[in-house]
C-alpha cells in the first residue's frame, strides 16, 4: 500500500520508512527537517517507492496534497523537546495537537481509513499503577508535551468513532538504537566525548527508566497494523519489561566507552520540573498480539553508543 | 478580588457573573457572543464593578488585555455544540482547545494564579465505571468536543504542574434551569410549543440522563473556590446522584405544560453519533467540601421550564 509519514526524517520516522520500502509499500515522506535529518533519509531516497514532500504540517494544502492516493497514515512528526516545553508553551500546542489535528483532517479528505500515531508514557502523568496498563487510572498530566500528545489521542479517537476509521495509538517508553539523537544516552556521550574523565547527571541519577529498541519499536508497530482489531481507536504500550535506574545506563554506556569518569549529581528526584521519575509500561496487549522485544535494555543502549561512535556528525547536526 | 469570565454572556457564565458579582467580587466579562446572549447580562451591566469585553479568545491580544489586573480566571468561554461536531471539525480544536491555551498563556503573563475550567462528563467516553469517579479508567474519547475539553484539562494541569498555578477543573453533567438554551428540554420545549399534540425523540428515550441545577453548579464553583487546595490541578465531577431517562424528564416538561402529545422515536441507543448514552458522575470528591445540590432534576427540568416558558424571546435569539 501506499503510505504518508510524517516525521520521515526522525530517529523513528526514517527506521519506519526504511522498513516499509523493505516490505514493499510506497512511502510518501513528509517532514519540515526542524530537527529531521537528510541522512536518515539517505537509503529510502534511493528507492524508487519512496517520494519526499518538504513541508510544515501547519500548511494544511500541503498536508492534503501529500495525503492523495494514500491508504495509512503513520504520524510520527512531533515536537519531541519534552525537557524545555515550559520554555516555549506553544510549540507543543502547534506541533503536536494542531498538526495532529491537520493531518486527521488531511486523511478524512483524501479517504483514508488508518493512522498510526505516536504518543507516549508520559500522559500517564505521575502514574498510580507501575507497571501502567492502557486503561488504569485516568490521569492528570504533569508536562506541556504529555499534555499535548494525549490531545492527540484524543482527536483521533473521536474520528475513528465519528468517522469511522482506524487509530494505532502507541504510547511508547524511551526509543534507543540506530539514528537515536536526543535523551540521557546521548547527552552522556557528548558529555564524555568531549571529556570522559567527568559527568553531569541530571537528578539523583536514581530515576527509574525503561528503554525500547528502535528496531522491536518497528516490529510492534507492524504487528499492530497487522492483526489491531479493523475499526475504531485501539491503544498499545509499547515498551519492555524491565527498567533501568539512570546509574545504570551510564555503566552501560561507560563500559562500552572504556571510560571511568567521575560523577557529579545535580540532585532531587527529578531531572527537570515535568519530568516523570518512572515511565514503567504493562505491554500485556501488544504482546497479547504475538509481538515481543528481542533485544533488552543493556543491548539497546550498547548498540546506541556504538552508533554513535561511528556516526558523531549527528552531534554537529541541528537537534 | 477581580475575576476575569470568559464567556460571561453564556448560560453558565452570566449566572457566574451575577453571583460574583452579587458576592462583592470586580468582574471582567470576556464574550464574541457567538452565542452569549446580551439580555444574559443586563444584570450585571447595571453594576459598577462589571466591565464587558466583547472579543474572540483567539485574539491573543484582546485575552491578554483583560486579563491584566485580574486575579483569577473563570474560563467558561466553549463550543458547546457535541451534537453536530463531525460537521465542523475545527471549530471544537480552535474554540475549545486553542482557546483555552490563550487563556492560560493570558493568565501567566498577567501573573494569575488561579484558573477554573468548566470541561464535561463527555470526557469519560463510554465510562467503564458507573456512578463515574475523577480518577477512574483511562477513556477513550468518543466525542471531538470531549477530545477537545479534556485537551483543555490537560494543558491547565500542564500550566499548574510547570508554573505553580491553581487549576479547578469541573466536569459537568447537563445544567438545567434559568438561562438555559440548549439541549433535551430546550428542544423538547420548542417542538411542543410548536405543536402540542407531537413530540419527536432523538434515540428510544431510555438514554439515562443526570441534570445539575444551574445555582447548584454555581454554588460548587464557590465551594471549590474556596475549599480547595491551593497548589495544583484538581477535578470535580459536578452532578446530582440521580439520574433520569430522557422519557422521564419528557413527562416532568408536559406536566409542567400540561400537554400530552404522541411520542414518536427515531430509535436506537443513542441520539447521535457520539452522544454517550449514560453520563452519572462520582460526586464525593466535591461534596466533601461541603457542597450538597439543593435542587433535584425534577425540580430542575420544571424551573427550566418556567424559565422558558416566561423567556420565548431565546428561542428567537442566534444559538
Amino acid at each position: 500500500m501506499k503510505c504518508l509519514v510524517t516525521g520521515a526524517a526522525g530517529f523513528i520516522g526514517s527506521s519506519l520508512v526504511d522498513r516499509l520500502l523493505a516490505d514493499g509499500h510506497a512511502v510518501v515522506g513528509f517532514d519540515n527537517f526542524s530537527t529531521g535529518q537528510e541522512r536518515f533519509l539517505a537509503q529510502a531516497q534511493q528507492h524508487p517507492g519512496f517520494q519526499l514532500v518538504r513541508a510544515d504540517l501547519l500548511d494544511e494544502a500541503a498536508v492534503e496534497s501529500a495525503a492523495k492516493g494514500c491508504e495509512m497514515v503513520f504520524h510520527l512528526a512531533a515536537n519531541a523537546d519534552v525537557r524545555f516545553g515550559l520554555a516555549h508553551p506553544r510549540r507543543d500546542l502547534e506541533q503536536n495537537t494542531i498538526a495532529t489535528f491537520n493531518v486527521l483532517e488531511a486523511a478524512r479528505k483524501a479517504g483514508i481509513k488508518r493512522i498510526a500515531f505516536s504518543s507516549t508514557g508520559s500522559v500517564y502523568g505521575e502514574a498510580k499503577q507501575i507497571p501502567t496498563p492502557e486503561d488504569g487510572h485516568f490521569p492528570l498530566q504533569t508536562s506541556l508535551y504529555g499534555a499535548s500528545k494525549l490531545a492527540g489521542e484524543g482527536l483521533i479517537s473521536a474520528y475513528c468513532e465519528g468517522f469511522g476509521m482506524q487509530g494505532l495509538i502507541f504510547r511508547f517508553v524511551s526509543i534507543l538504537g540506530e539514528r537515536y539523537t536526543h535523551g540521557h544516552v546521548f547527552d552522556f556521550y557528548r558529555q564524555l566525548s568531549t571529556d570522559p574523565s567527568a559527568l553531569k547527571v541530571l537528578g539523583n541519577g536514581k530515576q527509574r527508566k525503561s528503554y525500547l529498541y528502535i528496531q522491536d519499536c518497528i516490529d510492534a508497530i507492524f504487528t499492530a497494523m497487522q492483526r489491531a482489531p479493523e475499526r475504531g481507536a485501539h491503544v498499545y504500550n509499547l515498551g519492555v519489561d524491565a527498567y533501568v535506574e539512570v546509574n545504570d545506563s551510564i555503566a552501560v554506556i561507560c563500559k562500552t566507552l572504556g571510560v571511568q569518569p567521575q560523577l557529579s549529581y545535580t540532585g532531587g528526584e527529578r531531572g527537570w520540573v515535568g519530568d516523570n521519575p518512572f515511565i514503567f509500561l504493562d505491554t500485556a496487549k501488544i504482546r497479547a498480539l504475538g509481538w515481543s522485544p528481542k533485544c533488552d535494555i543493556a543491548q539497546g543502549v550498547e548498540k546506541t553508543v556504538r552508533y554513535l561512535q561511528a556516526n558523531e556528525w549527528v552531534f554537529d547536526a541541528r537537534h
